[in-house]
């Protein structure tokens, strides 16, 4: 078993495999000099919480093999899979005595998982490209990233003052954070209206409130026309649209979306889906014979709106990893799906969302209609309001499509309950109506939630 | 509309009728002085953090006329109901010049919402009884048992050192942190091997140590055999069996269970279910027409053992309040049922539970399997596991049955999801695969409630 890519599905798919067929050969290669590491992690490390990128690392090559008796390629890329062959053409970074150079070699398998994750979108503008990331414009895919930012704002010669976030999901998100506890003062450029366009304006405005209270700087409705370099190429500024504002900026950080890696697979002829990223069965099995894909290059049904499309999660690839692992092993597992969980801190707010928003909910058929209530999650006489609960239904099956909280850490997580009902295909009666817990201090006798589905449900 | 019991259900069951009906003439009536408050705020007024008990108060007589058009009659006892004529013989206290006595008189209605609630059980030795009240002996089912268990604590004369709690659901065991708070020193006494007899021992047992580590000295396996009282009939002391131990206390708290209060109902002809509550329609009716019931007097659906018994929890109660509101309003609500969902505050542990434990799987005909795991509810470099969790699975049918959290309040509130899941009947498989929550701040990428139903999921 070969699975190229060491992070969250290839790691998930080697490991389940390796436990439940002990016997079975299993190599991981990664382009990266290093493997198995939360990427969810790198804004903590460098605001600080997180004292050593080591720390966000769960396992060497060498741990790996010792601990799990898996063998690890590292600083290896793929480069070429020969499906008829059963094999892949690999290329290392070799250093044999005084000599480095590039040593390209082939590794057979019977089962191949493709799990080579996302590539991060970078702008089609002036001063930004593959090569600017050396001048102080960055991305965060690898723990390499991370390094790299590290290294940009510890370097002596360059006092970083201000950087500008460009777009902004969740990893931008907990980078503002991040940079503004490190001292630097951040400007976040977004092209739409709101901050966080996964989420409904409702819940951005209160991200947005966090942000700018906590001195971030918030350019919304505005595009970058151009980076803007200093003599040495390094970043200086973002030029804004419209108005040509300009955003001084030491250090760029883009977060505009991602792109699945598929261009190995494609020339491998692995059949991509409609949304351009791996299309797989419920087996995570491809068109090719014995070649799987998990992760953020691969589809995943979404429950909600029933299409496929990748969906940039470590929590959806390391579910999809560990059906790889249990397929490659022998045994025949499903992965359901997923319905787009997902939580972010903003300094002191949590926001999170699970389903459809609004716009999606209408680019998907649905007849969104919602409900957005401002709740406390524990007894009145506990403490004041925490959260805004957002719920959305379909107007004409009655069906709930989607939830979106804000608020601290306690009202935030409840949007699992909206999950699990989205996953049950639940109506928002039905919904209204579960069984929740409740103590003074740990619930409201009318969770929020419940209050919110109880009154969009008198709507549908 | 007439409703008898002017709490969670009668209440929830009063506003929902009038606000969807607003001409409906819609009378509560309650034996209580007060109504439409929070018993379960008891314990927190107990230990000082809510400040009075008017602030568990959500209604006055006045503010519920004057703000939701309802009449709220206190301290007026339903005696009679004459089912064939549609009404309600009611006993008030009465002053009028300088006599106080009891007036009788009857109140039509076109449709009865009884919501009587539960009465505390006692138990059958010397020196316990209903005239014990008086003398130390506490139970909590009304705000007057607080107020009364406050003016013991405060009374000069009477110094209360220790207290002994007997039994120990939710309420039992946060009396005891209340007390403790308040320089009590607390005995618990329980007749079974373990606290809290609705978890699993592997639970119950964090609950124990959590107790004992405030200072709590546990008796478990302890037979109360009698009450020791002093020559002025207050309470002394507990004797236990086995081995006529005597714990000291000048406070007992008795907390072995309640009854669902049924004798009105039973007098006037209402039918009970086969466990003692009041056999009710998912509408809420009883078999007498125009006659609902709700809250704790009345059976509720368990969506998992598939029977019908009382479930003592406000939540559950609102919620059929709600339903038999609706349908006195001409609405046609069905209540779904529930799972059994409580979490509850032991000093710094929170424990929840929901769906059967171990032996309630038992008894209900499942073969139950298990696995408990201990684990963080945030990512491993966030902090130390934080909670444990146990779930439960049926072998026969792999359907999840039941989950045990303890840990601190994020881990605690986890149980949610399970209640959703049971509620939906899933599969320990599929629960297994929820898309849930997370970033490091929030949760761990492998949610502990998902390592646990994955670890049970192979052994279904």
């Amino acid at each position: 078993m070969l699975v190229i890519g060491a992070n969250a599905a290839g790691m998930t798919a080697a490991s389940r495999a390796k436990r439940l067929a002990p016997s079975l050969d299993v190599i991981v290669l990664d382009a990266s000099p290093r493997i198995a590491y939360s990427i969810c992690g790198l804004p903590y490390r460098i605001s600080g919480v997180v004292k050593s990128f080591d720390d966000l690392v769960l396992f060497t090559p060498e741990s790996l093999r010792n601990e799990r008796g898996i063998e690890a390629r590292v600083s290896c890329r793929a480069v070429e899979i020969r499906s008829p062959q059963r094999k892949v053409v690999v290329e290392s970074r070799a250093s044999s005595g005084v000599k480095t150079g590039t040593e390209t070699e082939t590794i057979g398998y019977d089962k191949l998982v493709i799990a080579t994750g996302y590539r991060p979108r970078l702008l089609d503008v002036e001063g930004m490209g593959p090569s600017s990331r050396g001048n102080g414009v960055f991305t965060a895919s690898r723990l390499e990233d991370g390094e790299a930012i590290e290294d940009w704002l510890r370097d002596r010669d360059r006092s970083v003052r201000r950087a500008a976030l460009i777009g902004g999901g969740y990893i931008g998100l907990e980078m503002a954070e991040a940079l503004t506890k490190r001292g630097v003062r951040v400007a976040l450029v977004e092209s739409e209206s709101n901050v966080l366009s996964s989420v409904d304006p409702e819940i951005a405005e209160k991200i947005a409130e966090e942000l700018t209270r906590n001195g971030v700087e918030l350019f919304t409705n505005r595009k970058v026309r151009a980076l803007e370099l200093r003599s040495n190429g390094d970043v200086e500024s973002v030029v804004l649209d419209p108005g040509k504002l300009r955003a001084p900026a030491d250090l760029v950080f883009v977060d505009v979306g991602v792109d699945p890696e598929v261009e190995l697979a494609v020339a491998a002829g692995v059949r991509l889906g409609p949304s351009g990223a791996i299309a797989v069965t419920d087996r995570m099995e491809t068109n090719l014979p014995g070649v799987y894909a998990a992760g953020n290059c691969a589809e995943t049904l979404h429950l909600v709106s029933g299409s496929a499309a990748p969906i940039a999660l470590g929590t959806v690839a390391a579910k999809q990893g560990r059906v790889v692992g249990e397929n490659c092993a022998g045994r025949r597992t499903r992965f359901h799906g997923a319905v787009g969980t997902a939580i972010v801190k903003v300094f002191d707010l949590f926001a999170a969302r699970t389903g459809l928003n609004e716009s999606e909910a209408r680019r998907a058929g649905f007849v969104p209609v919602s409900s957005t209530i401002t709740g406390g999650f524990s007894a009145s006489y506990f403490g004041p309001p925490t959260g805004v609960v957002k719920v959305i239904g379909d107007e004409t099956s009655g069906r709930l499509l989607g939830a979106q909280i804000v608020g601290d850490l306690e009202a935030a997580l409840r949007i699992d309950v909206a999950a699990v009902a989205l996953t049950s295909r639940m109506s928002v009666e039905e919904a209204a109506q579960l069984d929740l817990a409740y103590a003074p201090p740990a619930g409201a006798l009318w969770n929020p939630l419940l209050v919110a589905l109880n009154t969009l449900a008198r709507e549908l």
